[in-house]
């Protein structure tokens, strides 16, 4: 076992394991209906116009605009009905001179009219003759053939997180199945002797498993598949063997690896043992999430966070998350949701460290204040009784009251 | 067939429909580990004092502080090893006067010990003997039982949004099923004769349908159950068998309705025969959207959007999305993403008419700039080139280059 103590502040140690891991995107053809939320992986070309015939975007008659120049309320021109093109059906009527025909929004202009002369823009003479008090310039109220897009024209970009209108831009050109990005499987062990399931009663010096969940829950949130692998106590061979089978089975290997100097070591060795070039960063400059291990183990990311239910959700959303999105293939990860808000408060803090502070969060008179919840980090309560977390950056001893800072909201 | 012309401002026809709505919200009981995202119905209560014994929060020794008072460098306590306190297991050890035992992080206390020494404060004299460097008060490094949560306090509120600390809040007390709202059911009907599925070649005069998929995407985004019913045609009976069929599956009824004046009367007809108090807004003063129809049928609520896939989308976010978040138990609906920007381009608009337009964002040296999409904000590609929107309010003529605006991603 090569134990060596590299600690790095947490983007550091993140931007090195990223430089560093092979592309291993793998691709998935997915019906476009079912793509809600999953990256593209491939910029796709239209291959029809869009719409595909001239639309009319109003109810009225299809025109000649010619025929309307000068027309007015006091003047209007005298022009004759020759029936109408109904929805969803080709026109069959062809317009002559002082010829207009019904239409409708959404549906397709007379053969020979260039505009549409809105409904309210009209009046009704008889069955077969209107009046239109206003002119029409060529192409008003129409959408033109590949006006919403052109053959060729990029439908959507590689790297995209599909949007409910990316669907529908892509359905309404055909194109029912779309390349996106593997949901990469995230594989959990949870690591510690005083361990016991969430549905069992914990003895004397046990505690319940989390772990395993919120870290489950934090995969499923990042866009990925949750991979629950085992529970195991701190013993070598278990662990190691547990550590194989989530490289085998998934594309990322997290451990909750336990805090204890002792547990620690024990991770780190089981890394050091499953794959070149193993660890890369054993401690991250950061509170909470120090005992945090970066590996990469034959090509696949392995990550030993902190056995502290806190720590570990931290630690995860700094290092863990943006790892699964890589492997998504976003190009633009979202920003984490924040709010500016008023600090109620001072947060000390000590230069050179970055800290995370929750906060709960409180409306009055439409100001936003952030109340620093002061219950030890390490406690789970603290968390759950948060909406938010403000981070001391690197550089500050600490935050004062009255500081405007942005919440990052859970 | 009752129909009366009723146009009010988008929010004011909301909350007609919200005040009206019967309180519908179903329970639903789920695993905890599968609640994430789901909101819960009840203010739920502990029956655990967490942690259930004192833990250790570092490696180290658990001690009597008072026989580490006046401990320092010069003048260490000299104090009795008699063992340790392994992870996972009760304490079978009593200290006495001068002992101590080994502590884990996360492990229990040796009985009669009041606080932890760091190991990084002591010395190692012999197997049997350290040198305490640094005194301890009580309590210090120790969570004691209750201070994460008592018995009776509460573990998490009605109308709580389930995170992942959620989770593990609730499992850490052994909690491992919770009550939550049922998913209402969206049953969508896309209605009009110029409509063919989005697998077929259109003819001439028809598009693909793509309402029903870019609503159902809506939907799955706003935590309900997207429920397709039909793409029926501009027909009375085939409509209204649609509709009954949508209201007795489903929770909420949304029909993309037809923007043309025919379709919407069409529609109305429909929902004034399905049931009392039946149509309460039937139009919104709101560009795009003017043609929405809002319904409360037979106590179940529903919506005829326009048409146009982009308006439909538009009025949704308005309409749809609250209603969902309602009968979710939504106590506090997640806000909307915004990020501020500047205006690049002046956007005009009229007062006395909400305007949303969509925008590009595009970040220059750490800048982020809207440039305003100025296609026909009726075409699907109008959206999918934009990266989000900015609403001209009801009371403003327009907005002007160079203003901070807040966008609203998509």
């Amino acid at each position: 076992m090569t134990e060596f103590f590299n600690v790095l502040p947490p983007s550091e140690a993140l931007a090195m394991l990223l430089q560093r891991l092979e592309a291993t995107i793998v691709s998935d053809l997915v019906p476009t209906i079912d793509a809600l939320g999953r990256v593209t992986l491939q910029d796709v070309a239209s291959t029809e116009d869009l719409p595909a015939f001239p639309r009319s975007t109003m109810d009225g008659y299809s025109v000649r605009s010619a025929d309307t120049f000068g027309a007015s309320e006091s003047i209007p021109a005298y022009l004759e009905i020759v029936g109408e093109v109904p929805m969803g059906r080709p026109s069959e009527l062809q317009l002559s001179v002082g010829q207009v025909a019904g239409a409708y929004t959404g549906g397709m202009l007379a053969n020979g009219a260039d505009a549409v002369s809105m409904v309210e823009h009209t009046q009704t003479v008889d069955e077969s003759t209107i009046e239109v008090l206003r002119p029409v310039a060529s192409g008003e109220n129409v959408v033109q053939v590949g006006e919403d897009i052109r053959v060729g024209d990029t439908v959507i970009r590689k790297g995209r997180n599909v949007r409910p209108e990316d669907i529908g831009g892509l359905l309404a050109l055909g194109i029912t199945e779309v390349e996106v990005a593997r949901r990469p499987r995230v594989a959990i062990v949870s690591t510690g002797d005083e361990l016991v399931p969430p549905n069992s009663s914990p003895g004397p010096g046990q505690v319940r498993d989390i772990n395993t969940y919120t870290i489950s829950a934090l995969v499923e949130q990042s866009g990925g598949v949750p991979l629950p692998i085992a529970m195991v106590s701190d013993d070598y061979e278990a662990q190691r063997a547990a550590a194989a089978r989530g490289l085998s089975e998934g594309d990322v290997l997290v451990f909750s690896a336990g805090s204890s100097v002792s547990s620690r070591d024990l991770t780190a060795a089981v890394f050091a043992d499953l794959g070149e070039p193993g660890v890369l960063a054993h401690g991250i400059a950061h509170k909470p999430g120090k005992p945090t291990l970066i590996a990469i183990l034959n090509g696949k990311p392995a990550f030993g966070l902190p056995g502290n239910p806190v720590s570990a959700m931290v630690v995860f959303d700094m290092v863990v998350r943006p790892t699964v999105y890589a492997l998504l293939g976003c190009t633009l990860p979202p920003e984490p949701r924040t709010v500016k808000a008023r600090l109620q408060r001072d947060i000390p803090s000590v230069a050179g460290r970055e800290d995370h502070v929750q906060v709960r969060l409180i409306t009055e008179n439409g100001l936003i204040q952030a109340d620093p919840v002061f219950g030890k980090s390490n406690l789970i309560y603290t968390v759950v009784r948060a909406d938010g977390s403000v981070t001391v950056p690197l550089d500050k001893g600490g935050l004062y009251a009255g500081e405007e800072v942005d919440v990052r909201v859970y």
